[in-house]
């Protein structure tokens, strides 16, 4: 399974405010590659997290793109969400795109059915939190995606860097400061420490009034 | 006053890991250019958060540069440091530079005194916390000090940043992910909402495996 990781971030580092309220940290000319990405993907994965605080439908792509590349249909939308909190009526399970949601075991059944009802396909794997390694095996085996764009939250991303599953990070920097200790990073949860996740800069553009980095991840970090 | 804040940080935007403990985010080539910026200040400033945490000594700088730039003696050392917390016998105090501590009304005079026998001048401004403003007019008035550079951290910058205190912010952004929800970013307080400090990107440069971003600061954020 091919990983990259692309998310938008203030100057400061933060992905929103405090309050989780999503900021315009990019502009069109972004949101154009952002939806050439997709348009190169098999799927797009965000945490329930982001669910939540967003709401996002993740149907938006790049169609004459998708097509130059060689790709049919659309791109699906992937939540990991160990307790199947995604409301069945959120915008990423309803609208015109395949839905995968990754629980654990401790997904209560009457949400995972509400979930099924609604036109998602639930895969679980992990008992407390979704195994992220596992649950990708069963998506590329089960749905054929074998080319994820991942789009957050911090919470999600710092999992997959610790098991050590992202192969590119992209991250467009933003003409702003957000500031505030609880904010939102690229990277959250617990944290490396000594070993840490080592990248590579591929190359670096100047949009709407910030800079895209790209980075390749070439080493594992550790979080004791 | 002209402030300059130039802090490193990882792709992820983290200054330190959770523990707090210092890391090789850059490399010699970016050293070498805080070290340019150091001699073209007139003091180098940082929280004392950052003192208790890296007890830095912020005496290095580019002797050769400081004589082209036209300034002579030393860049002197500043902490902000309500509570006189400071050690007397931190490195930031010893060592061959003026030092300023910058305390309010809430720092126990018996501190106060042990810096000031420890040969720092002591300024004081703000009842719980260091007014930062008054602070630096002081600063400038008494101490002729009228460019510093701030080298951190997140607490102390966000505070200058909510004061309109920054003219330019630059971030050494390297090939690193750190990640942590706890771990200090560039811009950490209580955050903006709403409105943000707003930035413009006058450069960027490869250095070290990573980018120097060079903003300059155009708008205030809000808090509320
Ligand atoms: N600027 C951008 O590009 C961007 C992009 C995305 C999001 N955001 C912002 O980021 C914020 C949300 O981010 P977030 O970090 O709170 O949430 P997130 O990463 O989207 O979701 C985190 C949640 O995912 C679930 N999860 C399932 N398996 C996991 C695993 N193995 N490891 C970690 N998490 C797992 C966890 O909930 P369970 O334990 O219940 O499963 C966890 O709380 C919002 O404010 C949103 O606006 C910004
Ligand atoms: N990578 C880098 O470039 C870099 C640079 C610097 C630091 N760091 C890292 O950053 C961490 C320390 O950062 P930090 O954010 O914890 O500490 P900090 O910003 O260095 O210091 C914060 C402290 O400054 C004092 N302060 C006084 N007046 C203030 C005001 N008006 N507003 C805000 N603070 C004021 C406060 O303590 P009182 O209330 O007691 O006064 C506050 O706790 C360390 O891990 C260090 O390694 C990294």
């Amino acid at each position: 399974m091919y990983v990259l990781v692309n998310v938008a971030m203030s100057a400061d580092g933060k992905l929103s405010t405090r309050r989780r309220e999503q900021l315009g940290i990019s502009g069109d000319a972004d949101f154009a590659r952002v939806d050439r990405l997709r348009a190169e993907a098999d799927a797009v994965v965000v945490g329930v997290g982001t669910v939540l605080a967003d709401d996002p439908s993740l149907v938006r792509f790049d169609r004459e793109h998708r097509a130059h590349v060689g790709k049919s249909g659309v791109p699906a939308r992937v939540v990991a969400d160990s307790r199947a909190r995604t409301p069945p009526d959120a915008e990423v399970v309803t609208g015109d795109a395949p839905t995968y949601v990754l629980t654990s075991e401790a997904a209560p059944a009457d949400r995972r059915k509400a979930l099924v009802e609604a036109g998602a396909v639930v895969i679980t794997a992990g008992e407390e939190r979704v195994d992220l390694p596992t649950a990708l095996d069963t998506l590329e085996a089960e749905a054929d995606v074998s080319d994820v764009m991942v789009e957050g939250g911090g919470e999600l991303v710092f999992s997959l860097l610790a098991a050590d599953l992202v192969d590119d990070l992209t991250t467009f920097v933003g003409p702003l400061v957000v500031g505030g200790r609880d904010a939102p990073t690229p990277a959250d949860g617990e944290g490396f420490v000594e070993d840490f996740a080592r990248l590579h800069l591929d190359g670096a553009e100047y949009l709407d009034g910030g800079v895209v980095l790209q980075w390749t991840v070439e080493g594992r970090g550790t979080t004791e």
